[in-house]
C-alpha cells in the first residue's frame, strides 16, 4: 500500500498524552508527549495538550497527515467540541476521530476483533469488544458512585484505615506512620481528639477527595506484611475480577489488562493476573492501540502482522 | 434561689436551630426556631441563625438574660468567632459559652455527670461524659473520611447499590425503581451506557457529595423486604454499635441515643436500641439539655429535678 497515506494518532490519559504519526502499513515516526488529556476533568485543557502533542508530532515528520485519531476517556457519555475548534485554530487536520481509551488500550495487546478489556489506575473501567467495537461497559462510575477496586477505592480505604485507627475504633496498621508523613507540616492543635486524627482531616479537607488515590501505592507496598493493607488489595482485586466476570460472564476470550493497579508487579495486578492465567495480556499504555485504529480508518489492514509492526517501530524511538 | 437570674440557651442543629429562655431553677419560656445552625457548614449563615433566634427568644421572655449558652456541632474542632461578633452587632448578651451539641443531646435524657452518647444523623458521633464533661470522641469525621454507619454512609451505599444493579454488576435491589424517581427530570441520551445509569451520574454530579444522605430513608423503608437495603440497615447498626463499643470498653453506664438514624422506630434505631437494652436513652433534640447546662453556668442545681422542669416546662409551649 502506498505508505504516504498517514494519521496522526493520540492516547490521550489523566497525566500524559502521547502522539504519533503513523503510516497505512504501522509504520510510526515522531513520537512526542504533552500533559494531561482527559477532557472529563478538564476539556479546555486536554483540548490544548492534543493540539500541542498534534502540532508536534507533525513538526517532527516526513508525513502529511490528513486525519487525527484520538482516543480518550469518557467520550462515550460526553461530547468533546473543544478538541475540534482547537486543531481548526491550529490549522491542524480537523479530520478528528474520537473513540475510547478503552479500546487503544485493548488494540495494544492484540488486533483480536472480539475480547474484553479492563483498565484499574484511579478509576475502574472495564469493556466488552466486538466486531472491533467498544459494546458494551461495566464502572468507570467515578469515585463517589464507583469505581470499586480503583486507586481512588484503594486510597480512600487506607485513609479510612489510618483514621479509625487513629480513633481507637479501628486496629492498629503501618499503613498509620506512613500516612503522617503525608501531612507531617499540618500544625497539631490540642482538643478531645487526637492531634494527628485532627490534623488529617484538616489535610484531607484541603484537597479534592480523589487526591486520595495517591494513598494505594502504601496500601501495595504493606499487602505481604500487614493485615488491614492485606484486605485492600484482597478486596481490590476480587472487586476487579467482579467487573470483568460480570462483563465476560464465562467467555473465555483473551482480557487485556492497563493501568497502574493492574500492573503484574503488584498485589492486585498480581492476583488478577493469577486468576485470569494466559488469557490476561497487560498493556503498559495505549499508543500502539490508537495507531492501529488509526490504521484501520486509513483504510489498512488492522491485523497482528501490523500491530507487531507498530510495536517495533515504537520500540525504535 | 432567685428566679430572675436567667441565660438564653441555644441547640443549633443543622436544619433547625432551638432558642429557649431558662432561669436558674429550670424553668423555661419563649421557645423559638430559626433555620441552620452548623457553623462546619456554613459559620456566617449559622452565627446569623443563632443570633435571630437569641434575639426572637430575649423579645418573648420577661427575663433580663444575660448570658448566652449556645451548644453547636464542631467546637471541638474549630473556632466559633462570627457568632461572639454578630451577638455584639445585634446589642445581645456578648457573654458566651459555646458547648458541644453532643453534650446538650446527652443532658436532654439525663443529668447523670457520667455517661455515653451517640448522635447519628447525616454524620455519627460518639462522646463520653464524665465529671458533665465531654472527655472523649469516637468518630464525627465527615463524610469522606469516617461517619460509619451515618444517613451519608447508608445513602451512598443506596447509591453505589443503585448504580452496580443499572451497571449489571450487582444484585437486582428494589431501591432502584425508588432512586429513579430521583432524578426523573433529567434527559436520557442514548450510548454504550444503561441510559438510567448515565442519567444517575449526571444527577449525582450535580450536587454535593452529601445530598446522598437523602437517599438513607430508602434503606430504612425496605429492609424488611429487600436483601441489599436489610444489609445496609444492618451494618449501619453494626457500625454504629462497633463506635459505642470502643468508647464504652465495657462501661455499663447509659448511653443517650439521638439523630433520625437512631429513633427507634427504624431499623437501625430498633437494632441498636435492642443490643443496648435498658442503656439505651432516646432524645429527639437537644433543647433540654442546652437549657440543663445554662442552668449549671448559671450556678444553679442541674440535676433529675432540674432537668424533669425543664422538660415539663418545654412540654407545655
Amino acid at each position: 500500500m502506498p505508505s504516504n497515506v498517514s494519521a496522526i494518532a493520540i492516547d490521550a490519559g489523566g497525566s500524559t498524552t502521547l502522539a504519533v504519526v503513523v503510516d497505512i502499513n504501522g509504520s510510526c515516526e515522531a513520537v512526542v508527549r504533552s500533559g494531561p488529556g482527559n477532557p472529563v476533568t478538564d476539556a479546555n485543557r486536554a483540548a490544548a495538550n492534543i493540539t500541542d502533542a498534534c502540532a508536534a508530532a507533525l513538526a517532527a515528520s516526513a508525513h502529511q497527515p490528513h486525519m487525527v485519531v484520538a482516543t480518550v476517556a469518557g467520550t462515550l457519555s460526553r461530547d468533546f467540541p473543544e478538541l475540534a475548534e482547537s486543531l481548526a485554530t491550529r490549522a491542524l487536520p480537523t479530520h478528528l476521530i474520537l473513540e475510547s481509551d478503552l479500546l487503544s488500550a485493548y488494540f495494544s495487546a492484540t488486533a483480536a476483533p472480539e475480547g474484553s478489556v479492563m483498565v484499574v489506575g484511579t478509576g475502574a473501567v472495564a469493556g466488552k469488544v466486538s466486531g472491533g467495537r467498544l459494546v458494551s461497559l461495566r464502572d468507570g462510575l467515578g469515585w463517589l458512585l464507583g469505581d470499586d477496586g480503583s486507586g481512588f477505592w484503594m486510597g480512600h480505604r487506607v485513609a479510612r484505615a489510618v483514621a479509625a485507627d487513629l480513633d481507637g475504633r479501628g486496629p492498629s496498621t503501618s499503613l498509620t506512620p506512613q500516612v503522617l508523613e503525608f501531612f507531617v507540616d499540618v500544625p497539631r492543635r490540642s482538643g478531645v481528639r487526637n492531634k494527628d486524627l485532627a490534623a488529617l482531616l484538616t489535610w484531607s479537607q484541603s484537597r479534592t477527595p480523589v487526591a486520595l488515590a495517591q494513598l494505594a501505592i502504601l496500601a501495595a507496598r504493606d499487602a505481604a506484611t500487614d493485615d488491614v493493607a492485606h484486605t485492600i488489595c484482597s478486596e481490590a482485586a476480587a472487586h476487579a475480577l467482579a467487573t470483568l466476570d460480570s462483563l465476560t460472564q464465562g467467555d473465555e476470550g483473551a482480557v487485556v489488562l492497563g493501568g497502574g493497579v493492574l500492573d503484574p508487579s503488584g498485589p492486585v495486578g498480581r492476583e488478577v493476573h493469577a486468576r485470569l492465567g494466559e488469557r490476561a495480556r497487560p498493556v503498559a499504555d495505549g499508543i500502539a492501540g490508537a495507531a492501529l485504529m488509526a490504521v484501520r480508518e486509513l483504510g489498512g489492514d488492522a491485523d497482528e502482522a501490523t500491530l507487531a509492526r507498530i510495536t517495533r517501530s515504537l520500540a525504535q524511538r
